[in-house]
């Protein structure tokens, strides 16, 4: 491969984007080459910023053309490493192309440029009078293109599923510079293979996206929200099953909250202050919500929650009273997470199991670190509706950090390997970036793995799209 | 490429399969070749009849050695001639994977094999006090395995989306006769490429289904079922946006009745007979359905009507009182269709459009074709909140059968690009098969088949799964 040369490179990119939109000054590129928790550390030959979709494929070109490995890149919030870059890469940044290109409040859906931000997505939305579900912790800084790149989960999953269910059409600069063009407003089109859904989760290793039609939904017009108190950790499963009938659809957060992570947080994070006296080891927030002005959705809250009493499978609850105690049941949530770095070092691990099985998994994953570690402190929360669980083992005390740190390979393989013994999955909604890799190569389906090494080959011959993420 | 001995090869494949379950005889596999509504015309070198996914791998690597192509096939229900064969390929029929090896109703899942009738799994499910959406007209013959790799629509998109959306994990042998196993049963799993949904919609052609994990519901508990006659097409819209938002996500149905349906399905469909004495052009059906037991909505179906007289988008309206009102209304519904071949030809679409623009395409369509073709009557119902319109144009009184058909190329371009215009899909839910192959070509973009074909002869390189179909 003939070596580039690196100022003609750039003169050409510039030729393309204009001179302000190619860095390569260090001071200049220090933003987009900064992972926000400091896991990896990026360098690169450039950062490009083009404009629109057409700016995105000449530069694409130019590199196919130059044979220049292209990083794609939106608010760089991703946690898997997805788009850090080296030397001899370009960066790709979409937060130019930010523009909302249409709202259709009838056909319910958004057209959106890729570099949009997902708070100003949600808030254009909430304008029109309708509701894009979306919701995570960096929705003020991530972009629409890395969500669908990534396919986002958070705190809507539950009711609305992952961001794949809430696109109808995209726009994507493929590896040869080619824009293939399918923005269609549809919620039916059955014309050939779903090269949407391949795009979307494929973290940018088979092509860019530029834009997409997003699904919008009415906006909630009332909410209950209980915070309730579980005999035992198996308890959680008959109540979501029972709040799922019972609730005719309008369950929108079912969280598992564990008294570990209570005190934590009412230890670390100002504020914080635990909803019910009782004791228990585990507690569920949970919402109703509904459209409807005129339901009686508290009434049907208070049914499920009775009869749960009357059943034992919980031993207190209380319905939030206000938009104050509302906010006092989500601090508790906010700030278990808040508190973990206070609380010392630990592993993590954001890992799905079946719903039936996630008392299993949270019990056999405690007792297996702890087999293996005296002391050590395992702590599950996250979204039971989903299968999804946050799992942190936290470091004992009579252990050293570097001691302690030495032995994460060790419990990533212990907790892991339970996980696919269970028939889970490794990353439930952060993906695989260049953290993954070994994990995709262990567990998953050899088949499955040749497939998408032949697609990737197929669609990006030259391997200039993202490599080295994703497929090991 | 070396002619196969075809006698040497059923032997081979007796030895899979056991002799009884190869059929070569032309009445033994008459049943296999007969495309229900004899618009295409079949033949093959054989039908095989295998028992599990390891025997069908085998049979496809036996295939993959020989060259010989397979035309993979479920109920043989479709409507594009997916599953149509001929000389020189064997139909592979998925009848005997018939087992459910799985309901779990805490995770509300149920794992099934690709043969399994759709009927039977909407039985299981019930028989769970579970809820399996996916209803479509054939689904007493259909299987699973053909629903998926059509990604079938039917009756519940409104609501619960097409069948691509309730669906978790697969199975699938490839072309080469691996194996592709990722029966997993998790709403959370970013982990790598979107294999499923590239199966899923690929009308066999990367690969046949032979197992898949689908999603269940709650049971719908309670159903309240409007007829409903607007003031005009155009109004079909604003009800149908105040019925979402009023519905607090309860709306199930949304079907748009013509008053030509009407008098059709009266006049040759005994029975038939109209829930309302008005006459308006343009009816709604409409349902409001609940998995809770106390929800209040008949009231909140009579306010939506109430507001929409009012506001005078309709001129009357009744609420079913009795099951005997509901099934009379929805026998107006399979009424229009039944009664479609006995009105005489036709040619039929099933076409979709942004919601926001089905009024515009059902007038614009109806107004072209009755320019070329004096006396044409045109006839469009269908799921409007799916944006889904199936458009009949009658043939006229003065002009002949043959004259009539032999100007059927020229309306399939007028309304095709009409479609095309308006950023709609010549396939709304039957998908391409052999049907749709020059739509392929003339509408959709370029640089997206591009990728398809590319990804065809990268999983399927000697082109033996399903040739000819889906891909021009």
């Amino acid at each position: 491969m003939p070596t580039i040369n690196i100022q003609n490179f750039i003169t050409d990119i510039a030729d393309i984007v204009g001179p302000k939109n190619v860095l390569n000054e260090a001071g200049a590129m220090a933003e987009f080459l900064e992972e926000r928790r400091g896991n990896y550390t990026s360098d690169a030959d450039a950062v490009v910023l083009p404009a629109n979709s057409t700016e995105v494929a000449s530069v694409v070109k130019l590199c196919a053309a130059r044979h220049m490995p292209i990083v794609p890149q939106g608010g760089n919030t991703g946690l898997c490493g997805g788009a850090v870059s080296q030397h001899g890469q370009i960066v790709l940044n979409l937060k130019r192309l930010n523009r909302i290109t249409d709202i259709d409040p009838v056909n319910d859906t958004m057209t959106v440029e890729a570099g949009c931000i997902l708070a100003d997505i949600q808030q254009a939305a909430t304008e029109a009078d309708r509701y894009f579900p979306l919701s995570l912790g960096a929705e003020g800084s991530c972009q629409i293109g890395g969500n669908l790149s990534t396919n986002a989960g958070g705190t809507n999953v539950l009711r609305y599923g992952n961001v794949r269910e809430q696109v109808l059409g995209l726009q994507a600069v493929l590896p040869d510079g080619q824009i293939w063009s399918d923005l269609n407003e549809l919620r039916k089109n059955n014309t050939g293979y779903d090269l949407r859904n391949l795009l979307v989760g494929s973290e940018g290793t088979l092509g860019i996206i530029t834009a997409a039609v997003l699904k919008l939904v009415p906006q909630p017009r009332q909410a209950e929200t209980a915070f309730v108190a579980l005999k035992d950790l198996d308890s959680c499963l008959t109540l979501l099953t029972a709040a799922r009938i019972d609730s005719g659809g309008t369950l929108s957060s079912f969280e598992l909250i564990p008294r570990f992570g209570i005190e934590l947080a009412e230890k670390y994070v100002p504020g914080c202050r635990r909803p019910l006296s009782t004791t228990s080891d585990w507690h569920i927030i949970m919402v109703y919500s509904s459209t409807a002005s005129g339901s009686d959705l508290r009434a049907t809250l208070e049914s499920t929650l009775e009869n749960a009493l009357d059943k034992a499978i919980i031993t207190d609850a209380v319905i939030s009273a206000s938009e104050t105690q509302t906010a006092q049941i989500w601090k508790i949530r906010e700030g278990l997470v808040e508190a973990q770095p206070m609380a010392g070092e630990r592993y993590t691990y954001d890992v799905s199991v079946k719903i039936s099985q996630v008392p299993e998994f949270i019990e056999r994953a405690g007792a297996l670190a702890q087999s293996r570690m005296a002391g050590i402190r395992p702590y599950a929360f996250g979204h039971v509706g989903d299968g999804n669980i946050h799992l942190s083992l936290f470091q004992p005390d009579d252990i050293a950090s570097t001691a302690f740190q030495a032995r994460l390979p060790e419990f990533d393989e212990l907790i892991f390997d339970l996980v696919h013994e269970l028939g889970g999955s490794f990353s439930a909604e952060h993906g695989v970036g260049i953290l993954k890799l070994d994990e995709m190569s262990s567990y998953k389906d050899p088949a499955g793995l040749s497939v998408m090494r032949a697609i990737k080959q197929a669609i990006d011959p030259t391997n200039i799209m993202n490599p080295g993420k994703v497929l090991p």
